[in-house]
């Protein structure tokens, strides 16, 4: 063959666009603000890939980022490691000068080379970099893929090359290369040494091994074997072998550079693990003087070795993941986005999952429970239940956020409309709707209602059993009791929203607990959840039937419409903080008195979770925009919350409940209320209660 | 023919929907909670009917409520008038006693035949009642329809009945019937006489000259002419003519009682307006002892007349209105009904109207943009301009709530995805998307965007031009910048809202007019809407590029997901309160300070409009659930809605806000702000603007 100068062939590298969705996952979730970090990457060139006309690539996918290789792809492929440096913003990556980063980042090779430890760990010769920018709001990712080699290397001229299976191995040799071969570690396969010392005697070794050879022969007389550089080339062009090659020459002429300025090289060039399509090249070095000079010109250099672009210009690449990733998991990761960025900076410790895996039920999908579930999936939360009885009206539309027009036409049921909007704003969601009535006190039950009623009162009970976060967000009064009771009786974080015309009310029930009854403490300003009270601690009297001769104007929610979305906000934050906080449910009510008390030096931490103060009570106005903290005791004698009612609801369970829709007075009798209202501190206890309750 | 007992036939009623549809904005515009009134009515027997088998029936429809009948109905139908009342609830509807009703409301029959009211005006003779309830929300309306008419009438019996084509009326006599009748006011047509004197000599004249003859007669000897008391009768079968029949007799046996106990009375039944139908009865009564007790109880006796309903039974009818008439139209009437509900006790004053026509644009159709819209919609807003150049992401549809799923897979833009939105909700609303990049101070415009930069300017002035609300919800502080200053030079509401992780500011700009420059007045706590700053006038430097080098937790809107609910409900309101001020824009600033201050014995009664006070800014946040209201002065060097500046833009235009971009400090120089902060006094007023402005 004529003797030619050695040319190299460019890598190439192919992303599969997991790789992007799982360092999206990684930015989000791990590295945040972090952009100086070198994040360790591996990749492979696989065996696995149809022998075709173009070089095989280096592959990078989701696995790229583990820890450990996979064990899969150590049998199959090559496996190379790298570093990857990502921007936090467009402006950062733009300002990459890529001749310092792969001079700098790359440096890695030289040193690695120097020191011996790419002698030790051969696939430190073919290191690869990145620097990316991802654009986690479109998902689009900004990159530049390096194969760091010196720039000047000593001209080297081919003097023969050869099919490894006509001239080189014996057929019966192949066996054992391919065996030895196998038992290398990973870090050996990339570069490593064959020795052949006659027919019979063949052998695969490290690298090392074949060097030190090398360099042990110069100093003795005669050759007793024949040594082959090996390395995996995953180039086709016979004249042009992969800049592995660069590097693995670079490492001779570090190593054993005599021999490599004046004996010929001789390189087995593996293009699959099977030897019998090897080629075997014979290297010579061009004569040059300075031998020294030359040496040490090539770890002087510069490093080259930035991939073109797909214009096949010197740039960089951009990928736009979101045509390519399942529209559906794509939201799903989005959807995320915005909270776990709350992470990067402003709240470390927010603990997501916990508010992501809440089970929220909303009893009413009326004005508040349309907004509420609106808030809720703004926090990534995806089960959520609504229980309500009615149809959407034409009314509805403009004030329920969760129903449009057609939903009226075909009057469907407000449950199966908000489910049906859920999954159109998240397909993923996991959404359920519940037609009942609830029983109410004072609505009586009839023969002709009794199994509906208790079906309905099963299917209640069902649901805030099944629930984590119950909603109270019901257009009437009594329609709240039995919700409170149940929640009571199971001890459910449990809001309560109300509206009136231009002002608000939205509250957290306190924590029951039949085991633990508290000593009640009405003179702290700031009582732990177990001293709080329910919706209906202030009441003197037992809820009854509001509902019958209503006008229309007393029927329909009258208030202005900016007021819905003020509690429902507030309303959701109150529980989402009460998650958030050390102490949950049972965290003390933070209460406006203790903030504006100048005169208070003590802090009280407790009063404050990961995302602030959870309060008993937020009443506010749209006339004078005000809101107030308030606090409302825990009642001994509720009507609603109170021990001798969840005694008797857990002893007698649904004729309790029937009682107290149809006898009068029933619960009044049995909470002790009828009895102190006997007593003659009567007057002192009313007025003490109208001064702690407020109009709604 | 064979002498038969007279018996009535039952009158019926048909309801057009239009009646109901007219009834419902009635109520809620005009009658509210008026339960009281007996609302007046009138309906028509139209003659325009295809001759069938059935009885023509009463028609009512949306005419029925006008104040005066239509002419066309007077030339083609005889008109009865009624009476209709409605009950506020369905309690009170089944509470009501159909014979209590009649007897009281039907009463006026009685009366008016008593007191001659009935001879004067014969259409008194056949009034009908409805009592109804109307649900507004469901679109179903219960009523019942009456005729009322004594239960106890003499025995009548049939002498004759005879065609009057063939019998009583020459051919040629038809002529002149068919002109006198047409002469006669609408109020005699259902009752009139009819005067025979020979072949040649006929005449139609009224009830009251009928009667007036007989009773002529009754003293007087000989008959010179034969009387026919004519009525209108709407039913078919001729042994059983309407019930009109029965007023009309006892109208006779009250007015000439001697006569109708011992003569024979002839009646001529006019079933259309042609007399060639028309049949002649000859009637005579049965023979009583004690005429004066029988002719007594006519009179003392119970009403009767209730229709049967469609089961045929004795009972109120339902109507479905939701079924019957058109979704967009229906859609439109509940769309207005609670906003028109709070007009019946909460606000009798508010100016619906006004509100309902305001022209909003939204600058952002982000988180905040899509809850504005929502708060908008509830208020009956349907003219809607959304300015905003992005494209629905994926991370977006869960916090506004405007996008769907589908619009992030098909990349909507923002303005379209939330116009379809908007009609998805209401059909008929009124929606505009505009596309645009908004010009901001540091980010310089260069020679290629140019035309871009100036067509959006154009774009973005006409926009504001064209609306009467400018909402900003933007997300920069830069971007806000031209919108302020274009806002200022033409004088809009202009509504500011901005949110931080877990706080909020919403705020109004001051009203800037440069005919009517105010001395400024910094000590006033509160400032009226001349002195009140805009969003910029805290500022003592030009807002600059801010949207470089941002990492992704700064190019999202990291907040807690109730927070933007919390502040759209807010901004919407304060929008509202201001159009409900008698004051407007102008009115003076509602300021926490005011309301608390106890020293304060004087009550500005200028703070408050008819929905309350309206703040310049409110500041709240979810950490302690804290709300506040703070004031920033009109500051005559403002860098964006200063005088100098507005000259200025009005003076250069486009030029202007090309060196506003692309010219550092050039709005510092503009507005003397460079000037000023040279001022040795610059570090006193640094300290003011320090204290009197807060992080965001």
């Amino acid at each position: 063959m004529s003797v030619n100068v050695v040319k190299f062939t460019k890598l190439r590298t192919t992303i599969d666009p997991t790789f992007w969705a799982k360092f999206a996952e990684l930015k989000v979730d791990k590295l945040r603000l972090d952009d100086k970090s070198q994040i360790k990457l591996w990749g492979r060139y696989s065996f696995d890939v149809p022998e075709i006309e173009k070089n095989n690539p280096l592959v990078l996918d989701y696995m790229s980022f583990n820890e450990n290789v996979e064990s899969n792809s150590i049998n199959n492929s090559i496996i190379c490691y790298g570093y990857m440096v990502n921007t936090n913003t467009y402006e950062a990556f733009r300002k990459i000068n890529p001749q310092d980063f792969i001079d700098s980042i790359g440096k890695c090779i030289i040193n690695d080379i120097m020191s011996g430890a790419a002698l030790a760990e051969p696939w430190k010769l073919a290191v690869f970099l990145i620097f990316s920018y991802a654009d986690l709001k479109t998902y689009r990712f900004h990159y530049w893929v390096a194969h760091p080699t010196p720039l000047s290397l000593p001209e080297m001229y081919f003097e023969k090359i050869q099919k490894s299976i006509n001239d080189n191995f014996m057929v019966d040799q192949f066996d054992k290369l391919y065996e030895g071969f196998q038992q290398l570690d990973y870090k050996q396969k990339s570069f490593f040494s064959v020795f052949v010392f006659d027919e019979e005697n063949i052998k695969v070794d490290t690298l090392n091994e074949g060097i030190k050879y090398i360099n042990a022969q110069e100093s003795t007389v005669g050759t007793d074997c024949e040594v082959y550089f090996a390395f995996y080339n995953p180039c086709k062009r016979l004249l042009e072998p992969g800049w592995q090659l660069r590097n693995l020459l670079c490492l001779l002429f570090w190593h054993c550079s005599t021999f490599c300025f004046t004996k010929s090289i001789q390189i087995l060039s593996l293009n699959r693990d099977d030897f019998k399509t090897a080629v075997v090249y014979t290297l010579k070095c061009k004569e040059y003087a300075e031998q020294e000079i030359v040496k040490k010109s090539i770890f002087d250099s510069h490093l080259v070795g930035w991939e073109h672009n797909e214009n096949g210009k010197m740039g960089p690449q951009i990928v736009d993941l979101s045509e390519i990733l399942d529209p559906n998991k794509l939201a799903e990761k989005a959807i995320n986005l915005n909270l776990k960025l709350m992470k990067w900076r402003l709240v470390p410790d927010l603990d997501l999952e916990k508010i992501s895996n809440l089970k929220c039920l909303l009893l009413g999908a009326g004005t508040l429970g349309c907004s509420v579930a609106r808030v809720l999936i703004g926090w990534g939360i995806s089960n959520i239940t609504f229980v309500d009885k009615s149809i959407v009206s034409h009314s509805n539309t403009v004030r329920q956020s969760l129903f449009i027009h057609e939903d009226a036409v075909k009057r469907k049921f407000k449950v199966d409309a908000a489910k049906d909007a859920l999954l159109r704003i998240r397909p993923t969601m996991n959404v359920h709707g519940i037609k009942l009535q609830i029983p109410m006190p004072g609505h009586v039950v009839g023969q002709s209602m009794l199994n509906t009623t208790k079906e309905a009162v099963k299917e209640l009970k069902d649901a805030i059993a099944g629930n984590d976060v119950v909603f109270l967000l019901l257009d009437s009064r009594e329609a709240r009791w039995l919700p409170t009771l149940l929640c009571a009786a199971m001890n459910k974080i449990t809001i309560n929203a109300a509206l009136g015309f231009d002002s608000y009310m939205v509250q957290r029930h306190g924590v029951r607990n039949l085991t633990d009854i508290p000593v009640s403490n009405v003179t702290s300003q700031n009582p732990d959840g177990k001293n709080l009270g329910c919706y209906f601690c202030n009441d003197i009297t037992q809820p009854g039937n509001s509902q019958t001769d209503r006008t229309l104007d007393q029927q329909c929610t009258v208030s202005r419409p900016g007021l819905s979305q003020i509690a429902a906000g507030l309303a959701v934050e109150l529980m989402i903080a009460i998650t958030q906080h050390s102490q949950g449910l049972e965290a003390k009510a933070l209460a406006a008195g203790i903030k504006n008390n100048v005169n208070s030096n003590i802090k009280d931490n407790t009063l404050e979770g990961l995302l602030g103060g959870v309060p008993h009570t937020i009443r506010g106005s749209l006339w004078g925009y005000e809101s107030y903290l308030t606090i409302t005791h825990r009642f001994s004698s509720c009507t609603a919350c109170s021990i001798p009612l969840i005694s008797e609801y857990q002893k007698r369970g649904f004729e309790f409940i029937l009682d107290a829709c149809n006898i009068p007075n029933y619960l009044e009798k049995l909470c002790g209320l009828e009895e102190l209202l006997k007593r003659p501190d009567l007057d002192e206890l009313c007025s003490s209660i109208d001064a702690s309750s407020e109009e709604e």
